[in-house]
């Protein structure tokens, strides 16, 4: 990747995020609408902040496919806030019991524990409500498998089944298999589903829906396996979530499977393969191989 | 009401409940698949008990347009899955922290909290994979006007909102209107939501949509204000859940505002108002009349 390709892309990125930011922020509702503490809670769990990775894969993949623009927007707030509510149950003391996100206390420090939970569960229905508006897509048919992708990527069998996972692996060593079968759920679930439903806010009769799908499930594992590397050697400044967190919880991760230097050469084979898998689609995949050394080589 | 309509009525009640949990347990995925504990959990919420309140009214609705049955079954699964959902919630320490319900333990108790807050997570996607899937609808615009009602009867403008206002409001005294405002949210969201879904199995040209959400509208008001009732007057024993929770935790309720006298006649009054939002329909409701008798005359 030349400087100036960096450069393009730093600023698709740029845009992108803010083109999110600005679509969630219309699509929560203010506090000027009872109940108000909920709807400040929400607001402040989903807008502000984080790298918003799930909408720039939707975006990218809705580039591809030369989707419109407003759908796409509509499918990125909607991963984006199941992405959201994840956060925010995940943080609460029952389940990894963090203080900070994004460099702010979590949704539950900052208000209480009651009103995280109900946050979660409100942010879940919302991304089901946006996807099911009239303003989405002209072919209702599509419209609706993209709420049963989004359904079954964050349902049992998908992430929240993968944080079942997660829970029940603390304290225990898991196989490398096992490890992938937890995080194609916990995390790749959900990536895939931002591509997914990204590529379908066009007809995409023209394009390899499978090498589309094989990236995704490539790119969502090296997110993880770079997640369990930035977690063992970054500070909690540099996260803005607590570092080191996996090991003093003793979760399995790829570190505490195959050392530091076997999960790199993991992560960049992962990358490799998620480029190969772009070979197929129109001009390479594009933006999705910026996104992909995004994920592979970020620092937080 | 005679006899004979009664036990008529009975009679189809239980019919509809074995339906229903005849279809949860088909939907909700076995403890065969992974991960086998959050699916046991899932299945020890949503299967066998309860009155089944909301799938009931849906087979009504359904009925009233003459929608087809399997069709049905899947709003009414959708609907209790909701309902299900925010039990397990609601139930949780964080919250009104109720150890019993429908005579068991809850789940954070029989499992743990993190698997209690990751059932209700599940549950709720699984309702909305439930009305997405293809065995639903043959019209693709009804069915996705189905998620959105859903939608929005769940989340923050609808049954969470409702719960954030219940949770604000404890040690306050509302007034009427008040005490109105959130139940229209914390509970008569999801019933309304529950008549519309069934009303939505077929074209429902030749139906009086306003009648029948006026119907369930005052039927849902109706179903909380007995429920403090049976709050203020039953045993633990009948009801399955700990009784006089509300006043313990010092809630607001219609007893509490009303007094039991006064809380009682409103019952009666939304109980003639359901029945006479019926008259415009198609044999007077038929069924929906016998609900209605059936949620006002409950001792449980």
């Amino acid at each position: 990747m030349t400087v100036s390709t960096s450069n393009h892309f730093q600023h698709w990125m740029l845009e992108q995020q803010s083109r999110v930011e600005a679509a969630l922020d219309s699509m929560l509702p203010t506090a000027d609408h009872a109940p108000a503490g909920l709807h400040s809670a929400m607001r402040y769990a989903a807008l502000g902040g984080g790298k918003r990775v799930r909408p720039l894969l939707a975006y990218a993949a809705g580039e591809l496919v030369s989707g419109d623009l407003k759908q796409v927007d509509v499918v990125a707030c909607a991963v984006e806030l199941i992405h959201a509510y994840s956060l925010v149950h995940d943080d609460m003391p029952c389940m990894d019991d963090d203080r900070l996100r994004r460099g702010r206390p979590t949704v539950h420090v900052e208000f209480d524990e009651a009103t995280a939970l109900l946050v979660g569960d409100a942010l879940q229905s919302l991304a089901f409500q946006a996807l099911s508006g009239r303003e989405l897509a002209d072919d209702p048919g599509r419209q609706l498998q993209m709420v049963e992708i989004l359904a079954c990527a964050a349902g049992s069998r998908g992430m929240a089944g993968g944080q079942a996972i997660d829970l029940e692996s603390v304290g225990r060593q898991l196989s490398e298999p096992e490890l992938e079968f937890m995080h194609v759920r916990k995390t790749g679930a959900l990536i895939r589903a931002s591509v997914q439903l990204g590529a379908l806010s066009a007809q995409t009769g023209s394009i390899d829906m499978d090498a589309l799908d094989r990236f995704a499930k490539v790119a969502g594992l090296g997110f993880q396996v770079v997640d369990d590397l930035l977690d063992a050697e970054s500070s909690t400044a540099t996260l803005g979530k607590t570092a080191g967190k996996d090991a003093s919880d003793n979760k399995p991760t790829y570190v505490s499977l195959l050392g530091v230097a076997r999960a790199r050469d993991l992560a960049a084979e992962l990358h490799q393969e998620a480029l190969r898998s772009l070979e197929q689609l129109p001009h390479g995949g594009a933006r999705l191989g910026d996104i992909a050394g995004f994920i592979f080589h970020r620092d937080f």
